[in-house]
């Protein structure tokens, strides 16, 4: 427990955070574990909603994998992947969208009304924001690769900030589906962190933060002491070609090379699975997580 | 064919309704055959861009029972129905809520902004638009009546317009599926005239358009030269006492007397299985359906 | 006679039209037929007032030749000719003016603002919209030519476009006298066509149309299958070198040019004959007369 | 002639004037010697040109009766008078508001122009700005009165302001002249004075200044110390009543009338032959003429 | 020491408070110890700077008796008190603006400039923030009171908030020395208890927070267990009536009951010799002081 | 005594004047005599107000060596001069800002708003308006130069406008005291001619005025035909070095060279001893002094 006076200087401790930040665009990826634990969503409210009240521009982008996967099994439907990638026909994508935009988009935007945030939510669609293409899976055959098409997997093609920008200076928190729309209309399933660095980019960003399921990244994951605080973009790329950073973390790496090559201020691959992580690393001196800078 | 001439005879011949309604609000609800059929859906989609255009600021408001039934029998999930509605236990309302929000509501905002209308898609949770509360159902036993709970089935509490004129302010036209959001976050399905209803009488509307799939109110439904081209609202609410008004007709002239009571200029309950009925009915002297007028 | 349902079927056929030209500026000449013939009049009104409603920002100049003529006739004043244009001492452009500005232009704005479009009434003194200055007529003498003054005609030095993007920009439209000052703060009467290409240029306008009395241009005068329905700029000046286009088709065609060269859209030279010209140029696919482009 | 420093002193003695109208509305109705007298028309520009620089927001109401009268006379149209007012058949009125609003309205306009004052010219028609009626003479055949048609001679029915404030707004001096719209477009030649009161009290004006012909007000105009300098509403309205004021006064104090009950501030008859006559008026403690006050 | 978690948490509970307070605005009476103790001072500008960051309009006024009385010592000048206030002759006045307005404030100022937050230091002369008149000190003479001159020693009598509206919309800190002007542009030395209630009452301020040098108010001074942690104003006055409330407490609880009556929300007497004490009061469930509330 | 006659005409023969200097910024520094003599005070309010209500922008920037040297005789304290600089020690910069700030700013504040002006006093200090650093006097040392620590004398930095633009656009006046902040939130006194042609040039100000106890500038101060009315830049950079202009013109024609060189329009050092110099110097075709001119 603790007293008044710690409550007190520690708000003031806060100070010089918000002071940087007033006014600041702060795009979020949020999933993993933070989406699916009931406290840490909870938390995750909390923190977003501060970030609002002391002149942050929060813009929230969502993942749903697993709810997806559910639903799928719930019709009877089962995916084949392909390189990690879920092979996505019409019937796929539409139950996708559903999930993903008629359940875990509106349970956000509810959680954060309710705390007195005005959150609107939105897809790729609304008003063009997500112009998307066919993405083809990359599959190693021996020393070759091909190109497959797996269906409605998509990646993004433009982004159109008005509608996010119309709603920010309002003073609303957007919430972002990662659906894409083709040029035919057809919606796309895409990779949120994508979607996420994207969005930071064409906003020009002061910061995206990625939520996810490890504390960072470490040069040898099985020595601890090998973690990487910062990492800087050309080590990045040479990190990625040397096959030091892979597997899950390279969709990831990839994200915030995207959002800074793009304009964004800096990123920040943190461990969703803290407690109060958003609020750890934007208002204390405690670094989280690896950030990757220019 | 029409020649160019002919054409333009006919646009001229518009220009008083579009001078009547420049810089108006228009409610419409969207349902039945006109969002079944593709060839209506095509035509309506083009009557709310035309609208848009000349200056109206539509708001839509969309149905989507037949797609709630279709998708819960493909989860093998049945229904009861009490009074003629669906009992909503809280599966239901979940996939209730995605198809209509990640469904319906998307694949509208999608056709829109196809054709150059910024559409934007809206939930009842989206910055708290629609709060709602729980609706009993009204069963009878012979000549008494008695209030069941069949769960989350709601009625619109409070419209929140912020969100509405912020949106129609700076041009985006707003598709609202029919979510209610309750006291403890919790979601309701609301029938979606009502909902309609509501927001026009809260946006003080130029007009309320109920696309059904009638030809509009008869005093009698077996002769059809009593048809009802206008009906005032004392009136309305005699018919409805005497029974002359029943049936499925009830929420539908309901609907039109909470938009008018609220506020609301006039309301038209109009035949969505024509061709371009809204145009019709805002552009043509021809008058279609039956208008409700204070 | 259309049906209903024909008539919304063409509104339809016209919102790419809408679509295109929203919030566009429109310069618009008029002048000869249309200007005299009371159906024409008639219908040029409904179209102008049809652009305004659909969302079009126009802008009328008109001439008044005829006019001019009646009114010096009724006060006994001869005027000499030299080469095609009137020689104006000071009691002519007294009465120019008083026509122009006092009869012709208030005309328009009267019947403008009986349908419901806000026009105002101006002229090239108003807040210093046109700035002129003497323009010598050029005589022929054998194969020499000689400049010869012939008093208060006058040609465009600057346009100040402030009062027209006041005017605009609160909804009016305005409806310009083709009269300039003079750095002595005399009046000059010019041709309108000139006038109405300088300030589609100013403008930057999406469109000039220039209604004539003519079809538009052909190659030979004489063949009628010579028509040109496209002229693009380099070669309209090499007609006019050869000669191909001459006599009163050169005013026309020089003033399209001088609005494409100095940033207007498009430009067309129209025939103000036919009933509804504007509307058929604009909102039909049905091209008219002569377009002439960069 | 001054001394700068005089020149300084006399400045600093207008500021408790220039303060108290800064940002206020002043109408003034232009007509008599004024307008005629060359030296003085320059003079009546540099006031208003003075006025508009030191934050006044002038607007400008003209007569133009002798103009009319000598056009009448060049088309060789003679013109009857019942009750001093002049019979105006199409071609009269034709004739009057070609040469108030293309020759009267133009010249000041242009006038004010080239003082670097951005003046716009309006009729009655510009905006729909004065909608008017048939105003009928009342002729008195012994003791009885009849009323009698004189043609296009009209009263203002009501000032639509729009126009006026959306000019005034943006910095623009209205210049206005007395012709308004009747019911079917037709136009009417309307009193300059009571078009100028009724504008002043539409646009609630500080004050209204009524330039005319004589000293001001006298009970005994034989006697010159009968001088009036103050006239309440109620005294008026009494002298008028008993004959005191009389002939060509009554429509000058009826106009100070109208404006107050309308809701203007103060009025005052003055002295249009002395030269700076609105500056003397507004800037000084010399009061000049009648002041007509609640 | 707090882990990073302990302060996510801790920031994350004051989240209610800065919803309530977003956008209100707070005056706040800066004295005493606060005032004089370097630690304290710190404090109170981080404080500030925290409340102005999250949203909150804060709005200071500051007093300053020690620091005049250290000057007039300097200057070899001794006061005569009368019930306490200081008389306050010509020179007097002089010495206390220049302490008041040319080193206190300018000092507060700078700290809270050099923190980020942009301060304007103001008295009550600039743009004529505060009218004042003279005020009389009352002495008692056994069981009669009498009113003694005591020269330049004033109460507020209108506060003029334009310059105070003015600065707070553009985001400014105003900062108030609490002089007043008289009627011929006198000084007057004016209480800054009492300035502050007036300026609280005028802007309608959310809160009035009184910074003192004791806990808040007791019924009986002796005995701590009676104190006083809410007021109600009825309360408030019948305690001053009956002599509990008295001394220095007396201006303290008149400045809430001005406030109060004059629109302020809630004012709080609170002790200022604690660290932090305005983030206590404002961020934290930890009332402090006593609160004064209508 | 001058007619009303003559006073309207002398205000219309400033009106070329108002009209060059509308809507422009004029900084004044003020100081001298002007600043002495209560009859030459109260006309510099004087012309300082009309400028204000004629349009003009005025910032006015004053001096008080006089009355910080008087002040600090009344706390014994004693000034050593360095090269015609005042050491100033800690104690004296304390009075010195209390002098500037707290009596000699607040005055000429209360003295404008008394006329109408809504006055705001503003030091170097106030959102951080005017950074400093530290000045060091140079002395002479036979041929040799060297630089001396004289204390808390300090030259501008640099100029934040922001607050100046804020009360501008808000129609206030800027009274600024020539107090700086150094790094480490120390204070500073400043050269007031320096202050004010550093806020000339920061504005990009249409003039700088700056009143002095001369009547201008002489080649030959001993040869009164030796005056010069235009002084161009290069000029005066000539004859600075060739000690033509020297002694304590150096500072007031340095100042001019610094706001020409960042940007003002024109300089001019004008004789504040003239009642109205301001005046005549904007308003009347009498040009007084020497003007500084790129």
């Amino acid at each position: 427990m603790f007293t008044a006076e710690d409550k007190a200087a520690i708000l003031v401790e806060a100070l010089p955070y918000i002071q940087q930040f007033y006014g600041k665009t702060i795009v979020i990826k949020y999933g993993g574990n933070a989406m699916i634990n009931d406290d840490l969503k909870e938390k995750v409210m909390q923190d977003i909603a501060l970030m609002k009240y002391v002149g942050i521009r929060p813009v929230i982008v969502h993942g749903g994998g697993p709810d997806i996967t559910g639903f799928l099994k719930k019709v009877g439907k089962e995916s084949d992947f392909v390189a990690g990638l879920r092979v996505t026909d019409e019937e796929t994508i539409e139950i996708a969208e559903m999930v993903l935009d008629g359940k875990v988009n509106s349970e956000i935007v509810n959680l954060l009304n309710r705390r007195g945030v005005r959150a609107v939510g939105l897809s790729g669609k609304d008003a063009g924001l997500i112009k998307a293409r066919k993405k083809l899976a990359t599959v190693y055959e021996g020393e070759d690769t091909k190109k497959v098409d797996i269906g409605y997997v998509g990646e993004v093609e433009q982004v159109d900030t008005g509608i996010l920008e119309d709603l920010l200076k309002q003073g609303y928190v957007p919430i972002i589906a990662p659906i894409g729309v083709g040029d035919n209309g057809e919606s796309y399933n895409i990779n949120a962190d994508y979607v996420a660095a994207e969005i930071a980019g064409a906003l020009q960003a002061e910061k995206l933060l990625l939520l996810t399921d490890i504390e960072g990244i470490y040069k040898d994951f099985n020595d601890k002491s090998s973690f990487i605080s910062t990492l800087h973009l050309p080590e990045a790329k040479q990190y990625i070609k040397e096959g030091i950073i892979a597997g899950g973390m390279i969709p990831k790496v990839e994200a915030c090379l995207t959002a800074l090559e793009q304009g964004a201020g800096k990123t920040h691959i943190i461990d969703g699975r803290l407690a109060h992580s958003i609020i750890l690393e934007i208002f204390t001196s405690r670094g989280i997580g690896t950030q990757v800078v220019r």
